[in-house]
């Protein structure tokens, strides 16, 4: 399949906020050219951008997408409560066919939202994996193991399995949480990222609640602790990162973590805000995530963008604080790394194909005083016109083009939580 | 114009957050009819929702719609900054055509949001009436007077004219805020205020540094010094309220005033995070608004009914902060009632038609566990089906009908915008 793609703003996001008006082409699941010709190629699709922006897709750089089935089921509570007495007890009742349809119809969202791949930390994870294949979805798998469920050895088995399973899917090492999971197993873990070289993602410092508990049992912040055990001696990150002391700081500094941020879920569960600003003068590298649909209750980046820059410039009473140009590129360039997709970055020749076009033809982008501003302040779901992955177009004017209808995804979403819900 | 919409859920909002399915028909401009049946009517256009949500249209309490010219001009900046060195030059260049063209672009946008009516404090308000007539759109006008520009005579002549104009155009006395206007000026608004009996519109306490140029001038909070010399004796409220003290909530609870929030530009002028949540534990009518898209930089009422309450929970660090119900009543009823338009708030036999269908056959609004909550924390403009005022469709499917193209409008904006710059 070749695709041309004219008359458009390009933002490759290679050399900073640059806009480029020519054209892209696509061959297979890689861009083949960017530059101000047709060339010489035969196309299956000529697209006519009318001057849109073409841009890399965003990365949702931390979700639980098939907890969909828990969106608007349990809210205005706070995390711990909300996770051990609300959601605990129903993903109990999970099994791969319904985290298969509800990993479907979460994805149908990120389409929505001009998102093309996720980093999913979530169970049943063959399940995740055909979820995306069969939609045509990138998605970066990190393990969860923790207290209730799964093992070392079978994580790596996993790796190794998941990494040559589908061009559209990878997968990390990962655990939970420090305050879900035992010291050994946590060892374990450290000493497999250690001897394979490996990052390892996990969530870390998301309440002011899971930082003091850890201090009471270890003595030492979560960073601190994994630190010590050697968890982040090849890299990884710390999903949320809300309460983070100096000296947790100064270890994702030395390290060269990522902080995955999720204001929008962090807002609704009453975690806190990230200290954002504080991140960027350190040089800690920023990526942004949705995080799951039951606590945000959403899967769009639009918002977390926002939220982002928004709540920086509220909690550092600075409206300079964390430009557009820094959000856009955490959204993008910043959440690719951190999920190892070094390929899916940014908009040259012999990337991937992961692309979007943004409607500027739409009241909320108009006028065009500074496109990356109104793309990062006033944008929406509503100016997602297009979004390719790997060079296949699955979302366009609305319309889906994935296997399964929408209507027949929403009926077996709705299906299952009823019988969950019986059970 | 005789409309039935069936096939549908609707949310009145006459008793609290009940769906009812059925149908609604409008006649001219008023709902004629809300229940299981046809009826014998013979109808212009019979809609089938398909299951899609119908409410009544989001009331924006306060805006400045036709700063649209500065969306992405000059963002970062300070309240102060960016008001006096580059808010007011630029605004020195208006005129009534300018106004007109740059309100219509922003009437586009509130369409696209299920906004179906504005409370809009601006200059050359015979401009912004002239655009929301031309659109078919509801807006109740301000006045704005301040030692820049305007007189109390004029106001009341354009109170008279203006509620008296169109069945669309409403009129509110009002004026900018304490830091602009001189306390003669204040004291003869409020003579007329009184005399009329009219409530009065204002910003009030939107930064920490207005409240406390406020108590060196005259010793007193805006709040307080308006209620000594009588601004508040008929009613009326703030916009923005975000830093008021004790003795100013007592006020605003003895004079039935509201509390009309503008989160999003708040976060982003870095203003601070108003206490809803205490205001609603005083029973004082909370409103929403977007702000102008200078400040914002969209007109999206998704995105503040999402602040309103994710601020709440997290600046007080309580998750059950300000739910989805009191949200969605601020956002609709309440913003009617801020606004004078007691035939707006609720859809019921003789209101206005203003009403908004939300597509609940999307991703995002899936599965179906709660649809209040489904519309608060993860709605989206790309949810709008459909946006009616005054019994006429003026939004639906993504299409404006409305007088002149929207690309006529761009262009007409985007050419101003030019001229502006280069005088």
């Amino acid at each position: 399949m070749k695709i041309r793609i004219y008359n458009a703003k390009i933002l490759t996001m290679t050399d900073g906020i640059q806009f480029f008006e020519g054209e892209l082409h696509t061959e297979g699941d890689i861009i083949s050219y960017i530059g101000k010709d047709k060339g010489d190629g035969n196309f299956d699709r000529e697209i006519d951008a009318k001057g849109n922006l073409i841009m890399p897709g965003f990365k949702n750089a931390h979700t639980h997408t098939a907890m969909t089935f828990l969106r608007s089921f349990a809210d205005d509570l706070p995390l711990q409560e909300w996770l051990y007495n609300r959601v605990f007890p129903m993903e109990a009742k999970l099994n791969p066919e319904r985290v298969y349809w509800l990993s479907r119809l979460g994805i149908l969202e990120y389409l929505t939202s001009g998102i093309t791949a996720n980093f999913d930390m979530y169970m049943k994870t063959e399940a995740i994996a055909s979820a995306s294949i069969d939609s045509g979805f990138r998605t970066v798998i990190c393990d969860s193991i923790n207290n209730f469920g799964g093992t070392v050895e079978q994580m790596e088995k996993d790796f190794d399995s998941f990494n040559a399973k589908d061009p559209l899917i990878s997968y990390h090492l990962g655990f939970h949480a420090e305050y879900t999971t035992s010291i050994e197993l946590m060892k374990e873990l450290s000493a497999l990222a250690n001897r394979r070289k490996l990052p390892v993602f996990v969530h870390n410092s998301e309440t002011k609640n899971e930082v003091e508990g850890c201090i009471e049992r270890y003595g030492m912040t979560p960073t601190e602790l994994l630190d010590s055990i050697g968890m982040y001696n090849y890299g990884g990150g710390g999903y949320h990162c809300v309460w983070m002391s100096d000296k947790d700081i100064e270890i994702f500094k030395k390290r060269g973590l990522f902080a995955v941020t999720n204001p929008a879920s962090n807002l609704k569960l009453a975690s806190g805000i990230a200290p954002i600003s504080r991140y960027l003068k350190e040089n800690i590298p920023v990526a942004i995530g949705t995080d799951g649909p039951a606590s945000n209750n959403c899967l769009d980046m639009f918002r977390e963008m926002f939220l982002v820059t928004g709540l920086q410039k509220v909690s550092t009473m600075d409206a300079e604080a964390c430009d557009a140009a820094e959000v856009l590129k955490m959204a993008t360039v910043n959440g690719a790394l951190a999920m190892g997709l070094k390929d899916c970055d940014t908009l040259a020749v012999g990337k991937k194909a992961d692309l979007i076009e943004i409607d500027l033809n739409q009241p909320n982008m108009q006028p065009l005083n500074n496109i990356a501003k109104n793309v990062v302040y006033a944008g929406s779901k509503q100016n997602v016109k297009m979004t390719m992955v790997g060079g296949r177009i699955l979302y366009e004017n609305g319309e889906f083009f994935v296997n399964e209808s929408p209507e027949f995804i929403f009926k077996k979403s709705n299906e299952i939580i009823k019988a969950m819900s019986n059970e």
